[in-house]
């Protein structure tokens, strides 16, 4: 039997250790092409190149495994691995290790995230992976047993049409066990500090406090909280049907 | 009683016609505040900057109207105006008019459908606004009535908590009409094209073709292929809810 094909993405570089960690985990289970930006290109959302060209080069080749350095956004990277590196549709994408986590409202701004939904907007089964450690030197070996069991999960039974699986990883030296999860609601506070540097311009730091609004027991948020690993499903049909339906018997436009 | 506040942004930069547009259309109904990027940012999706400091300066200001240049991307903008040139938590976010469709899948990438969603996770009604014409000279006097209406009935009547607009106007001397919709599904296809240019590195632009799986009449893409203006409704909860049933009863881990 023919081994299946993952595309592996994320939004931390090639660099860095959490890509290089899931794709040694998963390079038994399956061949890997990987491709992911020349440097950090965090909170890159869905953030596509437009206005300049892209490029790439490889960087590593063993048995099994390709890895290419892209110079594009994350999606950008997702894109043009299945464009031009994959010769058949993968059978799965799998983006990350983020370092940080991905859960509740940050997945909006996450790049590893973003390629999942990539994945899925093209048609391939997928799942971003996030430990909550933004370390440069996490300690990624808590998730192995947890990764490679999702990966196998969704390898063997596939994924509804227009989901993907984000994955967030509490940190801790061992999990309680992996909870299906919805999205926790939260906002962003006094996000800016104001710092007057420069001929009188004032410049703004991004920081910010996060607040959960809604961090009951079927959260993400709570889950991580807890002790477990974190699976929420997404959807990328965004239409809000509820709002769809209300507004159709009150719109007098 | 007071007047309104709405806060407006952009994708396309504060020089762009659609803002300034939007802004004319806007200004004898509420107080205005608006900030945009200081160059072009299109495809931005929601990322932020997370790496530099973002500064703003205010280039244009009259009676009840500020505009403001920022360096960072949509996303950028929209935290900042909240975070440091309002003095009040704004009645409506207005997003655009961008120049260009965002309809179907295309929302995922758009800038200007972000920064509705960051003003929907910050809990105020948001609206994006896209016209179907890419050109920096698009006639944008067709869409004066229904942005005005739109505008209005958000104002009066408000949104459900974690749901915006994402509007899109076909490029058209008249519409026939307001459709409510849901977002057709879709797909890009060969989107890169390879030009071996620099000391023998491949470079690739983005470009390609869309396919619409789903265009049927209750999506965008047929409102808009049909002269109508496509108001879908998008929420900001991703959870793919039926996706966690399913996988509740058949998740082994």
């Amino acid at each position: 039997m023919k081994r299946p094909l993952l595309l592996i993405a994320n939004d931390d570089g090639y660099l860095a250790i959490g890509i290089r960690f899931l794709i040694d985990q998963l390079k038994d289970m399956a061949d890997i092409v990987a491709i992911a930006p020349d440097r950090p290109r965090s909170a890159a959302g869905s953030s596509i190149t437009t206005q300049l060209p892209v490029s790439a080069k490889k960087v590593m080749e063993e048995e099994g495994v390709t890895l290419y350095s892209c110079t594009g956004t994350p999606v950008d990277c997702l894109k043009l691995g299945i464009n031009q590196y994959v010769d058949r549709q993968p059978d799965l994408v799998v983006s990350g290790i983020n370092h940080g986590t991905n859960a509740t409202i940050n997945e909006h701004y996450s790049g590893t995230v973003a390629v999942a939904k990539e994945g899925a907007l093209q048609g391939i089964p997928s799942v971003a992976f996030s430990l909550d450690d933004f370390s440069e030197n996490a300690d990624f070996s808590p998730l192995a047993k947890g990764i490679r069991s999702i990966v196998k999960y969704v390898l063997e039974k596939g994924l509804p049409s227009g989901t993907l699986l984000n994955v967030n990883f509490p940190k801790c030296p061992s999990y309680r066990g992996i909870r299906l999860c919805r999205m926790a609601m939260g906002k962003w506070e006094d996000e800016f500090k104001r710092h007057e540097v420069y001929f009188g311009t004032d410049y703004y730091w991004i920081g910010g406090v996060q607040t959960d609004a809604s961090a009951d027991e079927s959260t993400d948020s709570w889950a991580m909280a807890h002790g477990y690993v974190a699976v929420t499903p997404l959807k990328i049909d965004e239409t809000d049907y509820a709002a769809l339906d209300r507004l159709t018997t009150d719109w007098p436009i």
